[in-house]
């Protein structure tokens, strides 16, 4: 499905803060906003855009290019009378629309969650009429008097759109998929001297030819204040997380890391590097461990837990997940776990020369790759991802996960204990994998009943 | 889609080595002929079958069960006239068939390669007319004359079939997909009294309902003797590795294991108790290696890594391949690496307690899972499977599979040249797991041009 970008209105409000420039040209963690709506789009497996100009449209045009950094195909619509209305605006792209194509209209302020365009698009392609996405979280809607609001019959048509209604069941989020009618109703409206999208929409509700969307819990936005800026900030950095952290990185590493990547998103630094770093820092506690201090080697370790997280933060929150980042993250963690490991392990050894510690080094090198050879494995065996949650009972408790590891190796070097450290850690991962062994084991029984 | 096995013929010839039971329960590596043609439909989807019984069917009918040990439903069908031919045996199932159900027909005698069913199953679903399977590797028939042979048009319908025909492209396969027509061509044929298959087919072929089905490299074969079943049993071993073995398994420990597998078949050994004997082999080489008995250790290691391929062969000899198996394996392989290690760390270092030894034992005991972690990683990052022929250039030469490195601490082991056998391990495990980061990286490089 390609895409229709309403870019043409001055956005009065916010233009101090534009300094001049465009809207959605302002940027937001990094990315200016017209880039967060492509890149959430193209997400959602939207690869082709018209985009529609009008005031201070070559900015944009020279800022955006023809999509190929994006890895998108874009082409520009220049719209002279889009003063006029939103209406004209999008009536721009009508020469654009084959016969019978349904294409998606987004609005240039509005931010959307790739998660939600991905559904909406999913549900547009399966209904034969036009589609409009609504919101009925109305109490949460910063300006939710300024909304336009919508109101949907039993089966889930739109029978009114506007700001003033008093019978509505949510707010339009500026999300539609329509199909060419659209252009005929906007020309109706144009006939009786109405120029917006809404007055267009009037139209198309009059032929029943309109269906609402319900988002759900989705995350959306209108940016229209400096206000709205600092709340989707926030929106955006409390979404980079996904959810599946080990405790030690959601109470704690998190604060840091949302904190690290706000700050290194606005530089030229990829998620590789922070990847590389974080496996730097970690080989430097390994070294402070081997030279004797354990204190700052555990305080560096629990350091390279927290950058180990920004890189994820930063990929997500720059649309710059690659599977090969993913790839050598893992890689890389693996092998900072057992360098730390090791460096422990000399440091306690230097001290304490005897088999029983080379034992316990042993074992915890032994159970340091596990956790994530179980889970992969899991995968690759049984074709579904690995959900600890569901599968580890009790023991998803256990501080198994690299930030649990990290946290006690923290924990350890600060107390200088670092002997008990090694030999938590030899437990604690050995055990959760002969625990996994055995849960697998009893939920195949339960399929093949 | 349903089977129907024709399961009443006596079996002349083979009536001594059968001691009056069916040819079809004949065993053969463990599991009865008929066994096997159930198992290769299983895996190709089917769950429902009809045996069609004559010969001593009580017999049958006794062992096999309703099919639930197996996985499916059976429903057996006397047929008091078998002997009249296998046409009038086909026919019975006839009142069982439903209107314009397709469904399967194999012979009880003839073992079919499980991928083949699946293949002809896929073909005969699309199919509109029925479908038959036909060989064209003539030469390689160990009963070329007596086949019955099939003639194709050039697009690709059966013109005629017989064993007397002069021109002819292919044997029959036993290996039939019908649509209820046969029912009234067999009635045609009895008309006349014919009774074979071979006679219902005739009208069939006037019709031009029929097509045929190139089985182009699958493995298919007719029992027919004790000659039959000798060659028969050599094909299965001979296809129960997978082809993704490193060298050493190929080269040497196949030979070893397919003949242990052979003997292990007629018992009741489950795949799994053949891992857990692998991984308590490899402790026991651990063991002799800390006792200091170098020679016999290795000697104990390579034989740990020939008991870990009979884990998979028995697997694939009994249809026995379970998820969880892959799974188990996996995990309990990491830990007989990992001992193995450590029991020939602790020998060298019992000899040479040097911090050099124990650095080297650590680049060996890191570089252990790296292998396994890299291909498991790339398939869960990337979503297709990793390669290594493909993805590993030169590399893919080095030893650094499981069997590779097991090789290399059997002959340190021989060679009393442990630390040597440490030190190749380290080297070759993360000298590779670096070469596919980087082999990783251009690939995806190459893959968003």
């Amino acid at each position: 499905m390609r895409a229709v970008i309403l870019a043409a209105g001055q956005g009065y409000r916010i233009r101090l803060l534009s300094k001049g420039k465009p809207k959605c040209l302002i940027r937001l963690l990094g990315l200016t906003i017209l880039e967060r709506i492509v890149y959430a789009c193209r997400a959602a497996g939207v690869r082709e855009f018209l985009i529609v100009l009008g005031f201070e449209g070559e900015k944009i045009r020279r800022f955006l290019g023809d999509g190929s950094r994006q890895g998108v195909k874009i082409t520009y619509l220049p719209c002279p009378h889009w003063e006029k209305g939103n209406g004209v605006s999008l009536h721009a792209a009508k020469r654009h629309i084959r016969r019978g194509e349904k294409f998606l209209v987004l609005m240039s302020d509005h931010l959307v969650q790739p998660e939600l365009l991905q559904r909406f698009v999913e549900e547009a392609a399966d209904c034969p009429h036009s589609l409009m996405a609504y919101d009925d979280r109305m109490s949460e809607l910063p300006n939710a008097n300024e909304a336009t609001k919508v109101r949907i019959g039993s089966r889930g048509d739109i029978l009114k759109v506007g700001k003033g209604l008093r019978r509505y069941q949510g707010a339009d989020c500026g999300v539609f998929a329509f199909t060419p009618l659209i252009f005929k109703c906007l020309e109706e409206a144009f006939a009786i001297s109405r120029f917006t999208l809404s007055d267009g929409l009037d139209f198309l509700i009059r032929r029943r030819a309109i269906r609402g969307f319900h988002i759900g819990n989705f995350y959306w936005q209108d940016i229209d204040s400096r206000f709205d800026l600092s709340i989707a900030r926030y929106k955006i950095l409390s979404r980079l997380n996904t959810g599946k952290e080990g405790w030690v990185s959601r109470v704690i590493n998190r604060r840091f890391s949302n904190q690290i990547t706000k700050r290194l998103i606005n530089y030229n630094i990829t998620p590789n590097m922070v990847s590389i770093s974080s496996f730097l820092v970690a080989i430097v506690s390994a070294i402070l461990f081997i030279v004797k201090m354990p204190f700052s080697a555990g305080l560096i370790a629990q350091f390279s837990s927290i950058l180990d997280g920004v890189d994820g933060e930063l990929a997500r929150a720059k649309f710059h997940v690659s599977p090969f980042g993913g790839y050598m993250d893992s890689i890389l963690d693996r092998y900072a776990d057992l360098f730390l490991i090791f460096g422990m392990s000399a440091y306690v050894y230097s001290r304490q020369p005897t088999g029983t510690v080379l034992l316990i080094s042993f074992i915890a090198l032994m159970g340091a790759p596990m956790s994530m050879l179980c889970k992969e494995k899991f995968y690759s065996a049984f074709g579904v991802p690995f959900i600890p949650d569901q599968m580890d009972g009790w023991t998803r408790h256990l501080p198994a996960n690299r930030d649990g590891r990290l946290f006690i190796i923290m924990v350890s070097g600060i107390l200088d204990q670092v002997l008990y450290g090694l030999l938590a850690l030899g437990i604690i991962t050995n055990f959760q994998t002969l625990y996994r062994l055995f849960s697998v084991k009893r939920m195949k029984l339960k399929t093949t009943d």
